[in-house]
């Protein structure tokens, strides 16, 4: 019976520590890496839009973008800025400055902003009418200047 | 006459040459960072949905990754391989083989297949169902990876 106790115990300890290990976060290097993926990728789209805006416009292709930019921002810009990740290096050194991760009501604020804008631009693009949707990719465009204002340092 | 024809022409040809500048393709070394960080994008909201299936389930969290990968997907994968990226550097050497950009039609077949399981993927988060979004993120695994068999580096 105590074999069978101390056999059942090691087994529980073991499950344990495998499910917190399943669970760990990533390392701060990671997250800042996935971070910087998610701006550029945010940039990719942003350039697709614009391109389309000054050249042949292709409703279905603003769509597709504005809705990527919308997701990423609904997945949550506010979860790659963990404690931990106020320093380190992703691709390169992080830009974002001590700032954001002193000020999280404000960070909060402007991520809020941009998530806004993201999702009435994506809601305007599958419209289709591309003065309205350049006139929201400008309002987009303000909340990414505002927080890179405050809290990105320059390159 | 001459004159205001001449003028015509010079600004027909400046307007022309603006216009083209401004749909100008991004450089290949853009264009390369950008697919880089848009498989990452991926890999991190991955990474949160494999979390909640293996410890504590949030369906909010679960359906905004699977949103996020979903819409990736459908900005389209296709566009970041184009041709002039066969090689060269974004955040590192391009990983993707030869194989990808000579063989189109097998690569938007394995584009194809992760496009639908992915949206799958965000049907069936955005019910919560955690048995369910298990089996259907085993089956996007498997699109991921016949897709990186044929056409990835080992890094």
């Amino acid at each position: 019976m105590k074999k069978y106790v101390k056999c059942l115990l090691l087994v529980t300890v073991a499950a344990s520590a495998a499910a917190l290990a399943q669970q760990a976060p990533p390392k701060p290097e990671t997250l800042i890496k996935w971070r910087q993926s998610t701006f550029q990728v945010i940039a990719w789209n942003n350039s697709r839009v614009k391109a389309n805006l000054e050249g042949q416009y292709n409703k279905e292709e603003v769509a597709k973008s504005a809705n990527a930019i919308a997701a990423l921002s609904n997945a949550g810009l506010g979860a790659l800025f963990a404690p931990g990740t106020e320093q380190g290096k992703g691709w390169h050194d992080t830009s974002a400055k001590p700032e954001l991760f002193k000020d999280g009501k404000r960070a909060a604020e402007l991520f809020g902003n941009f998530n806004k804008e993201a999702n009435e631009l994506a809601r305007l693009a599958a419209v289709g009418e591309p003065g309205a949707v350049k006139e929201q990719f400008a309002r987009l465009g303000k909340t990414c200047k505002a927080c890179h204002d405050d809290f990105k340092a320059k390159e």
